[in-house]
């Protein structure tokens, strides 16, 4: 079997080293990289074409093998997000809190690294430099496992960092690549204690319940979104019908689209079909409750399962509701805390929303596929966390750190 | 089976009404629930007495029984702590960043409740107030599962807090109580997803240890320390004396002791028959490495296994080192991310020290025992926390919260 410990413990030595690089050599670094990124494309460009052919072998559907597949374009725009984390502002060593205490300790709270994180995720190679920038302009070590369809073009991509890495003065083992994608592997991954600080999932509904369920070393859970729009009885209804055209076609893979649409009763009659004739621009299916289905007798009888299903597809469910309580009730029961928006004109509507609806974003009059963070102008983003734990939306540079107190005496006991 | 399904619906809809319940609604009812300890004390000292009663016949051991025991002032320190609570503020619905962005949509982000928060304790019964107070203070309900030992007692005063909190307007279910004490039943609520924002163990090593191998839920690790003072060449050996002194005897139970010293070689011979000395005021037993025991022929050799011992005792193991690095190796190596501290009077020594010690607290000339919320200024403390993710070193009533994204907008779409 694979043994992850090795990986575990060069990570922990980088880290250490990485932990006080100052600003300065981990841009320098992350320059180097993006640099030779585009200059060694040819190499990646091959490693991938193994990765394709192999794919469309096994049978892979187009959509995954487009995923899956590099090209010039594509590896300068993994370069360019690379030059980009190099420009962000550096989160380590910012002074979160200081004070001193009565007895003339001086307290203060700073950032500093994670340590080590793991990431795990699936068929995007452009993944394995993304994640890696942003975890190392933060300070920290990562162990990478990609998927195994992918798994030539993220060997390419890593020693193309590594060497990178080693040029600019900085450990190669800053990045790291677990080179087995078996399944026992993965949860050996999962279960790396003493060695990784976090594990983050990068990928589907199956792969985050996997590692939620298999991990015992912490773990961020991202990325499902069961998003929806509610249409309060006095919203603006061509407002309305544009944030949903929007929120739902424009990148309908995305976690931030939506998947239902919540309708006042009141406005039902009137809003659903102006809504109904937009999306057939896209040929969206629409899925109505019994009550939708009487003023839209085209669309397709939604199932108890629509409620609860993430689409990531042109497909959307609708249901007629009594008001803003029974709205915040469906979304309670069904949402899955990512993006939640309310259309309305009503000052007190919109109040009762934002403060009652729990999820990460909580929109008024406002698309959800804002929920993104550069959009949100953090910068970008290792994903979306979905969990309420150490950081909930979009996670940036400062979401892969931790504190530390220090604290400096002379000679103060208790 | 004991089903935890309808505890976990029961807190959910409690913490739906607490997540907007105001700061004054709050601590109303946390006073309500201090003058009800007072006022029922007759009822919870009847049930600590069954509990006492059935730990003496089960042979437990007097400094057990010790921490099991309730008194008169006991009761009023807890109805005290829940006063202590209710006065620090609220840290819901802080803004903690607000802007505008490019295209007209405000973003601000508040803290929020985490929702429902899973205390597992042993036989302490006072934290079933203590931790009940904090989470309901940040808005959450709170499951408690407290240990077997003080089943009656944790169950007497569970219902004293919910009938006040009835009576003061708030949910029952703020608070309930996990009324089956087997390990079954444990092992389920670490599984509770869906119900569980977040797990806190509050206990020792192995109640830890068994969370984070078992729970499914996000989990904060609190509490093993295993805490050092390095004496560098440099120190006054006056300060290291009393802080050793101070950081080991002052409460040998609990985790920001110290467990073990390291001093620099340079000046070995001088400051440990000093530090011996002192020590043996409160009997002290010293384990040291070959060096140590050549300098104190008196004490006792320590074993490799010394070194990663957390005590919570009067026993101190003691390595003469050869300066800084080896100082902050054997740390990184053996320490728990705990509490560290360096005696000095070298600027660049504390300034190395503190740089490159991982740890959630790094003292410069003081004495680790300071690592405690209340001593730090945050009040009341949770727990402290020993791992990376959400929160590290004392968790106050911050730490108990989570944050969301309000955008408001006009029609924007992407």
């Amino acid at each position: 079997m694979y043994d992850l410990i090795p990986l575990g413990k060069r990570a922990k030595e980088a880290a250490r080293i990485l932990a006080t690089a100052s600003t300065s050599q981990k841009n320098k670094a992350l320059l180097c990289v993006a640099d030779a990124l585009v200059s060694q494309m040819d190499g990646i460009l091959t490693a991938n074409r193994q990765d394709l052919d192999a794919g469309r072998e096994a049978g892979l559907r187009p959509s995954l093998l487009d995923r899956l597949s590099l090209s010039e374009d594509r590896i300068r725009g993994m370069a360019e997000g690379v030059r980009k984390v190099a420009a962000l502002p550096d989160p380590v060593g910012q002074q979160l809190e200081g004070k001193t205490l009565e007895n003339g300790l001086k307290m203060t709270k700073i950032r500093v690294p994670m340590g080590v994180i793991g990431i795990i995720y699936e068929a995007r190679p452009n993944v394995t430099s993304d994640a890696a920038a942003l975890c190392i302009k933060a300070g920290n070590a990562v162990i990478l496992r990609g998927g195994k369809e992918a798994f030539h073009s993220n060997l390419a991509i890593c020693r193309v960092m590594r060497d990178a890495f080693q040029q600019a003065g900085l450990p190669q083992d800053c990045v790291q690549l677990i080179e087995d994608t078996s399944r026992e592997t993965a949860t050996a991954f999962m279960r790396l204690n003493g060695y990784l600080d976090v594990l983050i999932p990068r990928g589907g509904g199956g792969l985050i319940r996997s590692v939620v369920e298999n991990a015992t070393v912490p773990v961020i859970e991202t990325g499902v979104g069961n998003c929806h729009v509610y249409v309060e009885h006095t919203a603006d209804l061509h407002m309305a019908t544009d944030i949903i055209f929007n929120a739902k076609t424009s990148r309908p893979s995305v976690c931030n689209a939506i998947e239902t649409v919540l309708v006042d009763r009141e406005i039902a009659s009137q809003a659903l079909p102006m809504i109904y004739e937009k999306l057939k621009e896209k040929s969206v299916e629409v899925r109505g409750c019994p009550e939708t289905l009487q003023i839209l007798p085209d669309a397709v009888p939604a199932s108890e399962e629509d409620w609860g299903t993430e689409y990531l597809d042109y497909i959307l469910s609708v249901k007629v509701v009594d008001g803003i309580d029974e709205a915040i009730d469906h979304i309670t029961q069904y949402g899955s805390g990512h993006s939640e928006c309310i259309v309305t004109s009503n000052y007190f509507a919109a109040q009762t929303f934002t403060d009652h609806v729990d999820a990460a974003a909580v929109y008024v009059n406002a698309s959800t596929r804002f929920t993104d963070g550069e959009q949100l102008g953090m910068g970008a983003e290792i994903g979306i966390s979905t969990q309420k734990l150490h950081a909930r939306g979009p996670m940036g540079l400062p979401e892969l750190t931790t504190c530390k107190f220090i604290i400096q005496g002379c000679g103060q006991i208790r």
